[in-house]
């Protein structure tokens, strides 16, 4: 038994009282958002009747580098926090590797994923400013899951578009949210203009995320004391999620392990950026270095094969433009069964980094990452998400590399969340009837030719 | 903030090293286990064709007070334990109660419930014998999700038969215990004589839990190298879970916090007996005293309205009798939700420490229990199992009862596990269409009235 526990948990004193805004640390910053109509820079009023005040303020604030977490959120983090970061003895026994592989762990709690650290603090703001509600879109269900329970919390109404083959096709995750108090909705519904319209023009549609956030916007912005949220992408959602890499900076440091190599995977980026704000903090501060690796899927790969250039950042074209890695807004990933990171594009700060060359950017193929996924589930027990089991994909081939060279490197990587509800998956990499698909290099230039001209 | 944190968690070495046995404590011991041919009490010989030796060992040892933990399976049990022990703030503000209740957190790991505990020890145990395999029937899969996971890690084959009803509509289980490496087999099969049988008998039929059982009997006695393991009901599976009281005892000792009332939800008793164990060894030795509630479903209330007499563990009477509170073994309990509480008798422990008076039972509707279920998910975060609801049903009931005293009485209770895999359960509450079911005392007389005479 090494002196370094199995799990490390901080004490509920080692939690963070701030989140950290790794934007004040860039010299560089991200490029600013765009409004839709006039193409000039956002601001706060712009933003106000979209989105709370309190969290608009925090999207453009690239100036301060920490922000105090409210009290009442820190109540609600100390139910489920801090999360464990978990040394992989059994991981590393199993590939006989001399790496050290860590994990920090976010699916401890009912949503099953880091979603729940952003949930919270949105619905505290919009409670905050005297709200009486927040609506939202949800695809594969977990950030729907996670602003429920944080509505429940703080007895806000909580309304989720929920993309209609997801409401058929996963109930468990629509009566959770319906557990908590939702109301979820399957999109397109008859509920709002733009839902009667795509009804309409194409009869017996199962909808989709882009038509599911034009029908939540317009939800929040139609109806008095609402507003709209989202689950990543956004910058105020990676200040939110820099709790993740704020307790993992804590726990390493209190066993005086110093990271070798960090891993996370990359949808919109609210896990990435969350998990490795602290650690490009001391980067971009001259006080360590870190290798840093994003891992997408490679049937949507923005980073890997994307543009850098601005987009819209919904299907519809209502919501600002971010400059970003972007495979166009109007790209359809196929049908990966990681539905958290089938989005076209990645968050600004993100990208930023990337374009800097302070992380790089992996892309792996669903197969190879169901196969990590069962790997680790059948010696460290927790059965992974499988956004999450892009992460472990990498820190597997990472350790195999240390195997070969004799190093005993530090990896760490995130952990999102479980897949309690996405067996159908691993039913089908079970069954081996599970198929790889990698768009080709016209598919993506089609959608890539079409970005906005700014 | 209290100086009593969210959530209790005990270092590592603060963990159990071996496990408590409550027989020891017992001046009056549970009356022995039967043969089922000879009516004598049987040995360890008996036993041996059936389980590994160690554990039928265990079964029978009702004199040593504590049990080595072997290593192997404490370093598995740091893995996902301790379980934090959980200071139910939010539960307590929502309840305006001046109660202090705490609950026993079991379902933070994959297998989702505290069936783990027991599941890893079977495995060891029989990895360590040489054994190839083992053989297990599982109804809502807990137990079967579980036993994958420790065979998975000690690289023993899993024969899981799965009630064929469950099979088919709980495909989710199913396909967590195929990733953890598991053969699960519809029951009745064609794999076995007494499943040929019974599919000749009742073609289309789709199973019971006492037919599996009497497939993985014979699955285990008929190949070569394999033994059948069991998840509750078993003093060995008590002695196993005692992991969860001991830890429980220790933090509750840690903050000088004295527990007043207890409470654990009771199918087959595995997590009941475990949680208390060391709370009643205390009572034994007349060092201390609490008020333990027992809590079952009115759909099958085996201590509230059973006989206390020898009856067969299974339906098949294939297996040994035990001296235990029963309903009968032919008895049917109704669908309710609570898959693992639907078990016709009782641990013979916890039977002889209910009819000594030192445990109460009280049995609780199904709608009642979802209702506390929601209420507890929306305050406290977590969604409950079904099972794990009927403890927290009167863990409110008895937190507003101190409303009226005005007692600030400490409640401990046992969540035993997550209600991931029960969402048609939810939405069956959710969408008002639940219902409760209580057998009359004529339905109960008749399968009561058929107990053997020993």
């Amino acid at each position: 038994m090494s002196e370094i526990p199995y799990k490390i948990y901080l004490e509920e004193n080692e939690m963070p009282t701030q989140w950290y805004n790794v934007r004040a640390d860039m010299k560089k910053k991200p490029a600013p958002i765009l409004h839709p109509g006039t193409l000039q820079p956002v601001t706060v009023d712009d933003l106000k009747p979209i989105f709370c005040e309190e969290l608009a303020k925090q999207e453009l604030d690239d100036v301060t580098p920490y922000i105090e977490i409210p009290e009442e959120i820190r109540n609600f983090y100390r139910m489920y926090r801090p999360s464990p970061l978990v040394r992989a003895y059994c991981l590393e026994e199993k590939l006989q590797t001399p790496a050290h592989i860590y994990y920090k762990f976010e699916g401890n709690n009912t949503s099953g994923s880091h979603k729940l650290n952003s949930a919270i603090a949105q619905a505290y703001y919009a409670k905050k400013q005297g709200l009486k509600g927040v609506t939202t879109e949800t695809g594969a269900g977990q950030w729907g899951t996670a602003l429920s329970m944080a509505c429940s919390y703080f007895g806000l109404d909580c309304q989720v578009y929920m993309v209609k083959c997801s409401y058929e096709q996963k109930p468990f995750r629509r009566e959770v949210m319906r557990t908590y108090g939702a109301q979820v909705t399957p999109s397109p519904s008859m509920n709002t203009n733009v839902g009667r319209k795509i009804n309409a023009e194409f009869p017996g549609t199962t909808g989709s995320l882009g038509c599911a956030i034009s029908e939540a916007v317009e939800a929040a912005t139609t109806q008095e004391g609402y507003r709209y949220v989202l689950g990543s992408v956004l910058s105020q959602v990676l200040l939110h999620q820099s709790v993740i890499g704020l307790e993992t900076s804590t726990a390493l440091k209190k066993y005086g392990i110093k990271a070798d190599t960090i891993i996370g995977c990359a949808g919109g980026g609210s896990n990435l950026g969350g998990l490795i704000s602290p650690f490009v903090g001391e980067m971009l501060r001259g006080e360590a270095n870190y290798e840093i690796i994003a891992v997408e899927p490679a049937s949507c790969p923005s980073l890997t094969r994307g543009k850098y250039a601005y987009d819209f950042c919904d299907t519809g074209k209502v919501c600002p433009l971010a400059k970003m890695y972007t495979l166009g807004s109007a790209f359809i990933p196929s049908a990966n069964h990681a539905g958290g990171l089938r989005y076209h594009g990645m968050s600004s700060i993100v990208s930023e980094l990337y374009d800097q060359g302070l992380i790089k950017a992996r892309s792996v193929e669903q197969t190879s990452v169901f196969e990590a996924a069962t790997t680790f589930a059948r010696v460290e027990g927790i059965l992974p998400a499988p956004e999450s089991s892009h992460a472990i994909k990498v820190a597997i081939d990472e350790a195999l590399k240390c195997k070969e060279t004799g190093e005993a490197k530090n990896i760490v990587f995130g952990l999102t969340g479980t897949g309690y509800f996405d067996m159908y998956a691993y039913q089908a990499y079970n069954d081996g009837t599970m198929t790889d698909y990698i768009p080709t290099d016209e598919e993506l230039a089609k959608y890539m030719s079409s970005l906005p001209t700014v």
